[in-house]
């Protein structure tokens, strides 16, 4: 039997709207095993794992255990902080004080590596800590895993607004670019293609981080598309770069966080001047644009049933592998063979999902690199889940009088 | 017993997640009296009619009606366009062509002048027309009305919006500015503060066009809110205004609409300035930008009950007014006295909704300028309705440990 000792959990980088179902899963788990004594909450991340400011989540109901699961947005507060050695030992001091010998960390790449990190110390040190990274990011862009909790909720905010933006602009036409989050990674702009239904239905064009972005090339797309149905929806990702591999964002933005990435999100800069390059090479009047921005990875109400069964279910095996089975590692989504959505569940390496991240797979992205294949529908429709149903007159013309 | 003949209806201006279900009632409605002949759809509003392009709307199953009430932003194509003189005698040998006898126009105050122009056009040349305007507008500023169909769906994703937003501020805090349509009414924008349900929580400061705005009076708001929070929030309307009634906005656009009016939405740039001056006058590090954009009137799938049912209503009763009792005229929603949030509704005349709008009354705004009242929220929760359940750890602290 594991060793006995008190809990930690703390939730890292951008919110998602299913990250605390992750949280509450391992809550209500960790309440089940007598191993685990105190159950503490760190509040943000790492920063509140430094300044010893826990809260005693035994101390919370139930019920209100369970409107947080279903709460947007980091319930802990998060942070975007990676330790540094220094920083490291001052971890293991309040660790072993607190005789933490559980420790999970909900968050990306970034935050399995501060996990990482922390568990190579444990090791080190010969200090017994059973040290989990339960994933999270609506980037989709962990290593080993087929989906991450918090992408699909996000993929289907995406789709929703890009389909009640495809049919405003079918009521009131012109060119519209919209900018989606991921910075490397455009699993959450090729969302966007799940609001299709109707074959004139945008988005028309759309651009991801995978491919170099070419602002002639995109002109004459838009154009193209424009001649053709007098109208054209653009879905673009806020980390599209050039050839040299330059984010054509950081033209309007020089924000440096301390992992070094640039600030992308939270300003409409690289929308208005897609919109102003268009405006200014064609005579095509109506161009608008917006910037999804937070409202991606936050907005109350709008989430994958799957995405949230799924987020609760890596926190609860998170809980259950450190308790039983394993020192450290990380809970991977795996997805069933067979026509039938399914997933499975796996315990991973810790190593295998920090800091490097995966991208939008070729086969989903199409030879010109201005639209996903019809691989990439399948792999991400049953995921999401259903979407709304969007009606359409059919539309029976009625014939012109002469008189 | 009025007189036979054929209907046509038009959607015109901004669409709302809702507009389709005037348009389904009023369809719906037709098909229930036998002085209604042809019911046929003018295809973006003015400009369809000017072309004399129509579809059938008799050849339109009920049930793909029904979807269609569901779907946000005008099924049948919108159009800003006041018709001119000229137009307008266009207009009538169109109408006159084809039978029409019961013209509909679905709209704001805008499309209220339109319809008004054609009714007084055909009351001068004798022609006996029943005209009805159907109201309809996020911006909720048509005069008469308690409130307008398409506000409440709009308020409800802008509170749910704000939610989030003050949600994912908690996890990672800053400063954040949400613009949020409104060109001289800031109904919608004071509906993000709706959003609120703890005592903390964002927005934490409201702007509204109905006050000027000064942005040294801005600025230190912000530093205020934000030394005591160590966040801040604010609601922004797109159309502040500065002393001379000048928009913020028009340093950063200059386009034009038939109706005179400057492009506010569709771009980042008065966000992301408001943003650029707290940085630049501040030491506040974190400051981001959202224009919630025209997701705010086409997201399907967040509707208010309330707005969906009232909607569906002042379509029916234009059809009902207009065979039954009345050669012209609007349908102005009323609010009945007492706690149980209930409304009638009304024919009043077309000149009274054409033209000129309505503004938040003074009473719901702040002394300050900076925030909403009370008696705004307890205007507007009724409208909109229920929100998400947003749960929040009680949050006991752990001791810090010595040793």
């Amino acid at each position: 039997m594991a060793l006995k000792g008190n809990m930690l959990i703390g939730q890292s980088g951008g919110p998602t709207v299913v990250i605390n179902q992750s949280l509450v899963g391992a809550i209500l788990e960790a309440k089940k095993h007598k191993q685990i004594k105190n159950i503490y909450g760190a509040l943000h991340g790492m920063s509140g794992i430094l300044a010893e400011d826990f809260i005693d989540l035994r101390k919370e109901k139930t019920s209100d255990l369970e409107a947080i699961a279903l709460t947007p947005a980091s319930a802990l507060g998060s942070a975007r902080k990676k330790p540094t050695p220094d920083e490291c030992t001052k971890v293991f001091e309040i660790l072993r004080k607190h005789d933490i010998r559980y420790f999970f960390y909900i968050g990306g790449n970034d935050s399995a590596e501060s996990a990482n990190i922390i568990n190579e110390t444990a090791k080190k040190v010969g200090y017994e800590l059973h040290c989990f990274h339960i994933p999270k990011t609506i980037d989709n862009d962990l290593r080993e895993n087929d989906h991450t909790p918090g992408f699909a909720s996000a993929a289907k905010f995406v789709a929703c607004a890009s389909m009640g933006d495809n049919l405003d602009s079918r009521a009131l036409p012109g060119v519209k670019v919209n900018v989606i989050m991921g910075r490397h990674a455009g699993f959450l702009t090729a969302a966007s293609a799940l609001a299709r239904v109707y074959p004139d239905d945008g988005p028309h064009l759309i651009y991801l981080p995978e491919r170099a972005f070419s602002m002639d090339k995109f002109v004459a797309d838009v154009e193209r598309i424009y001649k053709k149905l007098g109208r054209c929806i653009i879905a673009v990702s806020e980390g599209i770069a050039d050839e040299s591999g330059v984010a054509i964002a950081t033209k309007f933005s020089k924000e440096v966080d301390s992992h070094g990435n640039v600030q992308l999100s939270g300003t409409g800069a690289l929308g208005d001047s897609l919109a102003q390059e268009i405006k200014a090479r064609t005579k095509i009047t109506r161009v608008r644009a917006d910037t999804f921005g937070y409202l991606q990875r936050s907005f109350p109400g709008v989430y994958s049933e799957n995405d949230m069964k799924e987020a609760r279910t890596v926190g609860k095996l998170a809980v259950q592998f450190a308790v039983k089975k394993y020192n450290d590692g990380s809970v991977a989504i795996r997805r069933k063979a067979g026509k039938k959505y399914d997933v499975f569940f796996e315990r991973i390496e810790l190593k295998l999902v920090a800091k490097e991240t995966r991208h939008v797979p070729d086969n989903f992205i199409n030879k010109e690199g201005n639209d996903v294949t019809k691989a990439f529908i399948e792999y991400a429709k049953p995921i999401v889940g259903p979407l709304p149903v969007i009606g359409r007159f059919k539309g029976v013309k009625v014939k012109a009088k002469k008189k």
